[in-house]
């Protein structure tokens, strides 16, 4: 259990990465598969993926991406800290209308399987995703539910409790450490029986 | 990460439990940190919990649950098979009524979790919500997005692959193993550039 909550609390959203470090299709495959692997609702599965280890179709991809909404001043990671792997994770309407939270389920257990390998990595919902269908020319019957960048992190990140204000936006400071507010456990538990 | 994938491949969503073995608060409120620390949609962080591993409450939660829907023969576990716990799964309207895929990877983080500990459990979305709601008194600001259910595990599961016949049901064997039929990976990865 120790090793898990460690591997949970350094799984922090990343947005900085080492652009010359290589990921490769298998270890993305290898990430999939453990999504694979996850409860789904009544199992119907209806989640599919695309992935990309490519300079040329990642550039696609990154285009399609919004980034930190709170970092007003930064408009992404300059090109050599830009993610090196995406997973794409898409809703196959052929097989349901309704993903319940299946994406969720699977992203962060990509997420966690990425960490564990020392990667890391960010999920997105904010996406140009007409786009994004448009540059990889993605089939009509298929939802766009996040993208999901990774590479090797160059970022440090930080969990603090939020503060009396409330303020739940995350920052970095002067030593460019992301620092993301989490609300303190006695205000997210409101009954224990 | 060969550990992390073994975690995540024992994690089976499981239905029936040793009742005579009690959880604790203590351990509902450890799964509940472990959500805590995950991304959340703009990191709002709209959710909230009830936790439970009172016999009384326990009961009311367990009578608005539906169980196994593809096993018809059943109608959920008997006494001393029920789960000793609960974890409620809420959205705070009061923050956002935008909740994500927040609470799948909440709910994802939570059984990994206990399924490191030796403990397992299933998520449940199919739940009576009113019944649910007039029982356990919860605000009318509250959105309940799932329950899941916990406590020892005395139910084996395997996955399959799902056969040339599509069929993602998953069933009991003459052993009373539950069986899971997964797409293949192959099926999942609709293209890797």
């Amino acid at each position: 259990m120790d090793n898990f909550k460690e591997l949970v609390k350094s799984n922090r959203s990343c947005r900085r990465f080492d652009n010359a470090f290589a990921l490769d299709t298998q270890t993305l495959t290898d990430l999939v598969e453990l999504a694979r692997y996850t409860a789904s609702g009544a199992n119907n599965q209806p989640l599919k993926y695309i992935i990309s280890s490519s300079r040329e179709q990642n550039d696609k991809i990154f285009s399609c991406l919004t980034w930190a909404a709170y970092l007003k001043e930064w408009k992404g990671p300059e090109p050599a800290e830009q993610p090196t792997g995406y997973i794409i994770i898409l809703g196959d309407t052929t097989i349901s209308n309704n993903f319940w939270c299946d994406h969720g389920i699977a992203a962060q257990t990509i997420l966690l399987g990425a960490r564990a390998r020392g990667l890391a990595g960010c999920m997105f919902a904010a996406i140009n995703i007409k786009k994004l269908k448009s540059l990889l020319a993605i089939d009509d019957h298929l939802e766009v539910k996040l993208v999901i960048a990774l590479g090797k992190p160059v970022e440090k990140a930080c969990i603090d409790d939020v503060g009396d204000d409330g303020d739940i936006r995350y920052f970095r400071d002067e030593n460019q450490v992301h620092h993301v507010p989490k609300r303190k456990l006695e205000d997210l538990i409101l009954k224990a029986f």
